[in-house]
C-alpha cells in the first residue's frame, strides 16, 4: 500500500493552485442562528467540474510519468470522479477513457464529454463497468485511475482542508461526506499535522453505510446494495486504504436518511442559495443532528459537490 | 456629480480583496458546445451575500468617514443592495437601517436581519421605502446610501471587470445585466482603460427596460412599471450618473422576456449546476440570442446573483 501524507498534500497544492481558485468557506448567519453553532459552508460545488472530487484529478495527472501520459488513462464513473479525470486529462493533454453503466445518468454523461473524453458504456452497474477498465487497461496500456486508492488523488482533494485552516484557523469541528473516503482521509491528515484537537466527523447514507459498520465493527464489511438519491455515498465496499486512515483518526462517523437528505438539498436551496447534490448536502444533515453537540462551536462543512440533475430536482422540491 | 474613474476601480480593489474572495470565471464547454462560443460564467453569485453587490457595499463603507461610521448608514432595498450594506457595515462595525417596503420577500428580509442590520417595513414599493430614508437621515444623522449614484459603489462592483480580464486576458465580449447600472458602468470603465475593443453589451428585462429606452431615445425615459421576476432589473427610473456612462460607453443593449428569464434560470442550473436570481441569468438568456453575432468569441456572462427565493423556484421549474 503506498501512503498518504500531510506532505504530499502540501505538494499537492502547488500543483492544484495553479489550475484551480480556491474555494470560499462561507458563515451563513442565519443558518448559525438556527443551528445554534456557528455554520461555515466549504463550497466544493464551486469547482469547474461541480464538485471537489477536480483537485484530486489535477494532482493525479500532474504526477503521471510522462510515458503514461502519452498512453492515456482509463477509469470508471458513475459521475463526479469521471468528470475531474475528463477535466484533469483535457489540461494536461492526456486522452481519457470513462466507462459508465448502461443506463448512467445523461447529463452527467454529457459533461464528461464535453470535457473532451471518450465514453464508453458497459455493463448494468458500477462495478461491472469497472471490469471493462482491467480489460482496457491491458489492452491500450490505459492507465487504470481508481477512484479511492490513489494518494495522488487523495493529496489533491486534501487540500481544500488545508484551505479550511487558513481561512478559519480556530475551527473546531470538520464534517465531511463519505462516498470512497478520499475526502475524509485528506481531513484527517491535515488535522492531525495542523492541529490534532480539532474533530473530523465523517457522514454516511443510512442506505449505504458500507464504511459505518466496518468502523463500527472494526472490520471490513460490505453491503449488499447502496440505495441513496446521494450517488457521491453510493458505495458498498470499502477499500483498504481510506479504511485504514479513518480508522485511526475519525472522531465520528453519523448516518442521515434519505429524507435527511432531500431536507437537506431544499434547506441548502432556501438558506444558502446553492444547487447541492446529495452528498453535498450530508454533512449540514448531519449537523443538524448534532446540533446540541456542536454548541458555540465553529463548525466547517463540506459542500461537496452541486451535480443534482433537474429531475432529481424537481422531484425533491415537489416533497415539500 | 462625482465621478467613476478607473484609478476608483484599482483602489477599490484593495480593500474588496481583503474581504473578499475573487470569483470563478467558469469556462462551460457544454454550453459552449451549444451556443457556438467559448461560454465563460462569471459567478458573482458565490459572493458571501449572494450578489455582486456586496464588492460596493465593502467599498463604500470603508471609505466612509469615522464620524459618518459611527452615526451609521440608512437605505431603501428590496433586497441585494440591502444585503450588501448590511453586510459591510456588520465588518466595519457600523449600525445599519434598511427600509423594505411593505410585503417585501421574506426570505430577503430574514437574510438582511441575519447580518446585523435593522429592519424597517414602511409604504408599498420601493419609492415609498425610499422616501423615509431621507427622514431617517435628517432625524437620526445617519448617511443614506443611494444604491445607484455612489461611485465607492460602482467603484466597488468594478472590481469584477478587473477580475475578468486579468482570468481571461483575451475576452471579446462581456454581457452584463443592468438594473440600477452599477455593475454595467464598472464595465465599461474598465474594459475603456485596459481594452476598448472589448465590446460590452447590457442586458435589461422588456418588462422594465427603462435604460433600454432611454439609451434607444437619447434621453431620460422613465417606465410606468417594472414587472420582472428578476428583481435586480426591476428600475423603473434612470439615474444620472449610470446613464450618463452607459450612454457613451455601451456598444448594446437587448432585451429579454420574462420567458427567456424563467428558461435561464433552468438553463443555469441544468448546465452550471448554480442557483440563479433572474438578474443572474440575463447575460446568458440575451446571449443565446446573440449567439449568431457572438459565433467563436471569448464572452464572459456576468452571474449577478443567486439570491432566489424558494417559491420562484418551485414555479420556475413547474413551467418547464
Amino acid at each position: 500500500m503506498r501512503y498518504v501524507t500531510f506532505h504530499g498534500i502540501i505538494a499537492a497544492r502547488k500543483v492544484v493552485s495553479r489550475f484551480l481558485k480556491s474555494t470560499p468557506l462561507t458563515h451563513y448567519p442565519e443558518l448559525s442562528e438556527k443551528l445554534g453553532f456557528q455554520a461555515n459552508i466549504k463550497h466544493e460545488n464551486h469547482l469547474p467540474t461541480g464538485s471537489f472530487k477536480v483537485r484530486g484529478g489535477i494532482n493525479f495527472m500532474s504526477n503521471l510519468p510522462t510515458e503514461q501520459k502519452k498512453q492515456g488513462v482509463v477509469t470508471a464513473t458513475r459521475g463526479n470522479h469521471g468528470q475531474s479525470i475528463a477535466y484533469a486529462a483535457a489540461q494536461f493533454g492526456v486522452k481519457a477513457t470513462i466507462v459508465v453503466p448502461h443506463g448512467n445518468n445523461r447529463e452527467k454523461n454529457s459533461a464528461m464529454h464535453a470535457f473532451g473524453a471518450e465514453l464508453i458504456e458497459h455493463g448494468n452497474d458500477f462495478d461491472e463497468a469497472r471490469e471493462l477498465c482491467d480489460t482496457l487497461q491491458a489492452e491500450r496500456g490505459l492507465y487504470y485511475v481508481h477512484p479511492c486508492i490513489e494518494p495522488a488523488l487523495i493529496h489533491g482533494v486534501g487540500t481544500y482542508s488545508l484551505e479550511i485552516f487558513e481561512s478559519l484557523p480556530d475551527v473546531h469541528t470538520i464534517i465531511v461526506p463519505i462516498g470512497g473516503g478520499s475526502g475524509v482521509c485528506g481531513a484527517i491528515t491535515v488535522a492531525k499535522a495542523i492541529n490534532p484537537n480539532v474533530k473530523i466527523i465523517g457522514v454516511q447514507a443510512e442506505n449505504a453505510p458500507a464504511i459505518y459498520r466496518s468502523w463500527k465493527a472494526g472490520e471490513h464489511i460490505e453491503t449488499d446494495s447502496c440505495n441513496t438519491i446521494a450517488d457521491g455515498l453510493a458505495t458498498r465496499v470499502p477499500f483498504k486504504l481510506p479504511f485504514s486512515i479513518i480508522k485511526e483518526g475519525i472522531h465520528d462517523i453519523v448516518t442521515v436518511s434519505e429524507e435527511e437528505i432531500r431536507a437537506g438539498i431544499r434547506s441548502a436551496l432556501r438558506h444558502t442559495h446553492n444547487l447541492a447534490e446529495g452528498a453535498g448536502v450530508a454533512a449540514l444533515a448531519a449537523a443538524k443532528k448534532l446540533k446540541d453537540k456542536l454548541a458555540g462551536q465553529n463548525v466547517a462543512m463540506i459542500m461537496s459537490g452541486g451535480n443534482l440533475d433537474m429531475d432529481t430536482l424537481k422531484e425533491v422540491l415537489t416533497d415539500s
